[in-house]
């Protein structure tokens, strides 16, 4: 009987674990949205209600730290049990920081807000929206246990990179066609920055996933496609090198 | 006996989890150290060295996730034991995107190399410097268990920010000036940032060891120091907002 009560428990431990991961999740999701609605409308009042809720987030990534701390101290769980509580603590760690990014671009739209506008703009919804829809697959797929879901969603990463790369060269473009442009696409530059490593995050969580279902991780070469980093600094003019 | 054989048993796991991590530590200190050599150097090859050595540091956490997964399950460990093991994994989290950053730091010197010198490039060994002793002052608070030795850490991120903020402006100013120098002046914004952002995960690793001393969070609000995100995109000639 008292192997069953403590059981029982646990599993529904582990199931507001769970309810309060997935919470987070949406939350982190809807935070991604909203900051780049706020950067399209131009709308600093909106930008700032992301901000505000930022520490939403920051406070449910604490719970679930206090909730699995206390879960290994209390029930010691073993083998599925304990991945679960492992998966949940990284999990939280990889939506908090999407929290910040998403953060960072609606402060970023506040300051774009009060300058002219640029062209460019609408790659950064369309990246915006491909990663939105990478974190809600990857966390249904948490939610279901569905590691395939998991690596499908962890391979349209891919995507993300590419979207990133073409974004970059267009504003690197567009900053030096006119100075005017460049204090504006600095700040996209970080946006799209941020929105590719929130593609990152929803990557690891999607490897989380898969470790979480199969007991190891996926065996297949991660996806790497930013490549501006590599990017040799243009010099117009054919200068290069100069 | 058996009980005794336990405990001294469990302290050698954790003796050489502590070393692991002191390890990795080690190695994410050289590779900022490498990597802003490299960059100042204009030595493509020593990148190349930094983009090789990034694998060291990814196995190293990858260990030490084992060894926290193996300790928690077969000796679930209690109270400080228990945070000891959760700390950790989080220290390591943190470690590994410390080489990230100066991976991508090695990567864009290697693109900078081919590109026309900066002369703002000054500024960001400074910054690499300061970093980097943080880093390992919380790496020692991190052996010695000394809190208040972290706490000072933490509180110097406040001057990384201040030089993160000017470099940023000098760099804004350097590429209106001419053109031709925004390549290499986004590289550099990349790579203060990433300089910046690695500050942020030893601020991380000081709170975590704050935590593994004392039990609870440190209760100062936490420095934040990067105004950039607000900065105004500015538009020169006085041509704000047309």
């Amino acid at each position: 009987m008292t192997a069953e009560h403590i059981v029982k428990s646990f599993d529904d431990e582990l199931k507001l674990l769970n309810r309060t991961i997935a919470q987070m999740g949406g939350l982190s999701e809807v935070q991604l949205q909203t900051a780049t609605d706020a950067l399209m409308r131009r709308d600093a009042e909106l930008a700032g209600k992301v901000i505000q809720a930022d520490k939403r987030i920051d406070e449910l990534e604490h719970q679930i730290g206090e909730m699995a701390v206390r879960m290994l101290a209390l029930r010691q769980p073993m083998a599925s049990d304990l991945r679960e509580v492992v998966a949940a603590l990284k999990i939280s760690a990889d939506l908090e920081r999407i929290g910040d990014y998403a953060t960072n671009i609606a402060k970023r739209a506040i300051a774009i807000s009060q300058a002219q506008p640029v062209s460019t703009l609408q790659a950064i919804p369309r990246m915006g929206q491909l990663v939105q829809s990478i974190i809600k697959d990857v966390l249904d797929a948490y939610v279901d246990k569905n590691a395939e879901r998991a690596v499908a969603a962890w391979s349209r990463d891919e995507e993300v990179d590419s979207l990133y790369n073409s974004l970059f060269r267009e504003l690197l473009t567009y900053m030096m066609e006119d100075p005017r442009n460049i204090g504006s696409c600095i700040h996209l530059m970080f946006i799209a920055k941020n929105i590719e490593r929130i593609g990152d995050h929803a990557t690891n969580i999607a490897e989380t996933v898969y470790f979480l279902v199969h007991g190891r991780g996926i065996e297949i070469a991660r996806p790497k496609g930013d490549v501006t980093s590599y990017a040799i600094a243009p010099t117009p003019g054919g200068r290069a090198g100069a």
